[in-house]
């Protein structure tokens, strides 16, 4: 075994930001270009721009009407009206028109009366009255826009009318994004067993066309020291910045850190930060090069933290300012006292409070990102924070979306997936936002008032019945409704012509089983069926190993895994497996009785009945529906 | 005279645009495109979008280290090292390598011990410890994006991951861009008396495309009705939307509403709002065709009231949020009961609370849109609002940057124009927004608490001393800060070559004067010397005619508007006048004294301070300094 790097350093995230930017120092000072003022939206001028015309351009009429003499006006009364003689005492003009000696003033052309050989009027003219006098708007000289201001569709039409017509802007700073790895394939090849698609490249080029950059994606780099220094060596010389994915940790073939000290300075190689610890920041050629890690969230966090404020300096971008909510956090969050984690939270209002539900938390976690509301940090040299505490989250949009948010926490199926894709389109505006935790959680989230609604499926064992008896007893003293959802069969998924030849679930202890977590109605239905069958869970395989949703156990099973899961048939037809009916059982919504009659609760129920929704049950199979969006009230 | 149609409708915004989007009806619905993944940045999701493969396509390690078969690990402890041999107990991983049969479990690199003949591991592994199963970030068949979600760069690399190359996104709306009039020039072009720069059309063009849609321009089309029609009648056919500029008055000129009316079916032509009241909803070929008001305010509103949320309609943006604040009102605003006005105000935060100050009101006035922080709304039905009252005023910029902005109301100055442009460079993050109201003005908002500093230059009758004794008097019981700015000399700025032959202010009594606003200490300092000299103000014609700022003045004196008018040499260098002195002034800042020690004064006083801004006043010439930045402390 080769030798590895293995410790990096732990550097707090503000200092070492720090350290790269005086590293840099100099080297982040603004280049600017000409460009035309039709071609400027949303660029960054690079030093004050003046007018170089007046507007408007000369003395003119500000309403449709006459040009007159104010002098000549005097006397013009109610009682004593003046007839006006076209070319001499006044001549027409509209809007825009110039207003020239010896005329001074308008008269608008719903004051006028026309009379045989002129115009009567009833009033005098003051002096200039109605006219816009050159330069009213814009001043030749004056100050336009200041240095490193955005610019707007509105600045585009006060420079031209101010007669500019090319200005200085920053240069958009040109940025190297190099994927590295022997094993990275491009999206749409053929993907074999240990294939990797690359997408952090796509994303950083995404997120630096935001922040001003222009972006020029290189082809995969394989893990090859001398391939890799000769890439490296020419995206340093002709490019702003450089970012360089993967390579960056400690593995065998990681290459990127040995490679920065031999062409330039590492700065940082270690950040105290979760996900995204092995950042390594180094300049080469005067330019910052940063390595980003491959773990896709390591690598969104490595370029926020200290790509963008870098990039940023180079294109005069400001930062748009992120708001902060306080939330409630819904689980218990441990954390290493070694770093700051950046936890993807569900952001939702519920009763007048912000709750943050947490999302999966490592750094593969791809769709957290995607599903997150924003990001709660917790910081070094914390351990964690406690369920019920109130905790400062960083959203990642806007604040007003979020209180015409359904918040949805409880078991998943595939159904709610159609609902959060429905609920937009039958409502515009609301939305639909689920997290999944099981059935319990959800009941218990419902609970603490950390939810609107709660998917849950729940079988009582005493009397056999589902999802009413233990929404009584959980909730007992309080009114509950219970919204009926879709009635769907649990079973037994195995891979495509059943090869263990699994007929029920006394066959599960004879193969390698994957579960559902504690709390899923799934797994309490195992449980319920193996207690009647007299079979000890711990006879099963892999009962221990815990999957989050049906979906997940599926894959497992058709990727060789897990030879047998519960689930429910829609994710056995999804994946292509074959399915052993265990049982029907009813996927229902709980909420309290007093929140029915709230806007979130009633579009909610009215999608559950909408033909939409049904028709895509239909399409989806593996559903029975009888009374999909009734209302049950159930005393606890 | 020809007919004209003075009476135009008098609809309500919010009723005009139901109007017009039930005359659309489904002529709004989504048109898609199918494009590619990497491409689909800011895009909008035409339908819900489910992964094709999971990821990580198989189970992989998740850290750099040994992958093991967890059974054979059993006892490792502490007190029981167990060596490991390589190809048999175990194969070295990095990050992401899959894990095949029979390995089951992932070691770290840090937890292992190097040895004679393989490895020595101090504890035992879990099965499937530190390997990400298959399926664990996205699982094949989930959905990944609902319909109608605006594309993240996070977005399009989980699209990746999860193995979609392409998508149907909604379609760009193509939009017709017409200007008209005959009178119009391009940018750029040789202007005459009479021209009208067309920048209209470029921030329309600016406006579609953050909102989503494709704008095509077209070259300005003269003011002939047929003409005009065989372009409407073309772009109405082969374009989503249209959008008409000028021409949709009662000028004699103004053709758009019966052309549309013969094309197509007017729906509205006048709205109760100003500026933009004359703005046409007609529907020709199916598509939303508006005439587009040409003053460049109306034209702004016009778009944002009716063309934005069409736009929208069909493009599938989303409007984001306008942060709305409740502020103080600076002055009094009277407005017509018939119409909503559309005040644009500057905003500050002073002392706590947001401070809106109008600004100029005209639908010609387009700087104030550039100016502006926001829209304060007057409503129908109302007459307007007292100074002092609060007023809901929706930002056009972030809440965070108000509260790092200087607010300076008071006289205007070309050093100001220079101190908003150096602030944020000497002090990034840091504003200064400079409202011009005159000296009195400005002292009494720094009464009110309106303002962080007031520019002023005033003479005190009794003791011919510039400023302090001013000060003195109108905060007496206050402990004032006297900031030193610049000496500047004041004088009649005339044309080159001083046509009228004008030696002194005697010589203002025969000339065609252009006087300054009530209350600026240009104007003070002419009554002033009047009175010294005995001469009465009512002898000088035009001593009633008032602009804003002394660039104003020097315009209107150098297009011939005026003879003669008062104000600082600087703006007569800016316009190339003739400069006869009348006097030195003291242009300096005046502030509270606890106000000293805040951030935004320091920063204020530093910037004056700074080499920069005595290099600029070299630059710009005119202007003597002695005390630049210094502090006098006057107890009122």
């Amino acid at each position: 075994m080769s030798k590895r790097n293995l410790y990096l350093s732990n550097i707090p995230v503000e200092e070492a930001l720090r350290r790269f930017q005086d590293a840099l120092g100099s080297q982040l000072g603004a280049k600017t270009e000409s460009i035309e003022v039709v071609h400027c939206l949303d660029r960054i001028t690079g030093e004050a721009i003046y007018a170089r015309c007046n507007s408007p351009l000369y003395n003119c009429a500000a309403m449709d009407g006459i040009a007159v003499i104010s002098a000549c006006t005097r006397g013009a009364g109610e009682a004593s009206p003046l007839t006006l003689e076209e070319g001499a005492d006044f001549v027409v003009v509209d809007t825009g028109d110039p207003v020239r000696p010896p005329y001074d003033a308008v008269i608008m052309a719903e004051d006028l009366q026309e009379a045989q050989g002129g115009i009567i009027i009833r009033a005098a003219a003051a002096p200039w009255q109605h006219v816009r006098p050159v330069g009213e708007d814009i001043v030749q000289g004056e100050m336009v826009l200041p240095g490193g201001h955005k610019i707007r569709p509105i600045d585009i039409g006060v420079l031209l009318s101010g007669g500019v017509t090319r200005i200085e802007v920053r240069a958009r700073p040109t940025v190297a994004i190099i994927p590295t790895g022997t094993e990275i394939i491009e999206p749409g090849e053929e993907m074999r067993e240990g294939s990797i698609i690359e997408s952090n490249s796509r994303m950083l080029e995404a997120l630096v066309r935001h922040g001003g950059g222009e972006p020029t994606r290189f082809s995969t780099v394989p893990d090859e020291y001398e391939t890799l220094k000769g890439v490296l060596r020419k995206a340093s010389e002709r490019f702003d910045m450089v970012l360089m994915i993967a390579g960056t940790s400690a593995g065998r073939e990681d290459f990127t850190a040995p490679l920065l000290r031999e062409l330039g300075e590492v700065i940082v190689h270690g950040v105290a930060m979760k996900p995204g610890k092995p950042v390594i920041l180094a300049v080469a050629d005067s330019k910052p090069i940063i390595g980003v890690p491959g773990y896709p969230v390591s690598a969104y966090l490595a370029y926020e933290n200290f790509g963008a404020p870098v990039l940023m300096a180079l294109s005069g971008f400001l930062r748009e300012d992120v708001p902060v909510v306080q939330a409630t956090l819904t689980r218990k969050l441990v954390s290493s006292l070694k770093h700051r984690e950046y936890v993807r939270v569900k952001v939702g209002k519920v009763g007048g409070r912000f709750i943050a539900t947490p999302l999966a938390r490592g750094a593969g976690a791809a769709m957290s990102l995607v599903r997150a509301d924003g990001f709660c940090l917790i910081e070094q040299e914390t351990e964690g924070v406690e369920s019920g505490e109130t905790v400062n989250v960083l959203l990642s949009r806007g604040l007003d979306g979020l209180g015409h948010t359904v918040v949805s926490i409880g078991s998943h199926d595939l159904i709610l997936d159609v609902l959060v894709d429905l609920m937009p389109q039958l409502f515009p505006g609301v939305a639909l936002s689920s997290t999944h935790v099981g059935s319990m959680g959800g009941l218990l989230a419902l609970k603490n008032g950390e939810a609107h609604i709660a998917p849950f499926h729940l079988l009582d064992e005493e009397t056999g019945e589902y999802n009413s008896p233990t929404l009584r007893k959980l909730f007992s003293g309080q009114k509950m409704a219970l919204i009926k959802g879709v009635g769907r069969v649990q079973g037994i998924m195995v891979r495509q012509g059943n090869p263990e030849g699994i007929s029920g679930l006394q066959d599960l202890t004879r193969c390698n089983y994957i579960n559902r977590q504690r709390g899923a109605g799934t797994r309490l239905l195992l449980d319920y069926k193996l207690g009647e069958m007299g079979i000890n869970p711990l006879e099963i395989t892999g009962y221990g190993r815990e999957a989050a949703t049906h979906m997940a156990v599926a894959a497992a099973v058709r990727d060789g895994g897990a030879d047998a899961g519960l689930g429910i048939r829609s994710a056995a037809q999804a994946m292509g497996l074959d399915f052993i009916p265990v049982g029907e059982e009813e996927y229902d919504f709980a909420a309290p009785a007093e929140a029915l009659e709230l806007p979130h609760i009633r579009t909610f129920i009215e999608a559950l009945r909408s033909p939409q929704f049904l028709s895509k049950l239909e399409e989806l199979g593996g559903y029975t529906e009888r009374q999909c969006g009734e209302v049950i009230l159930i005393d606890g």
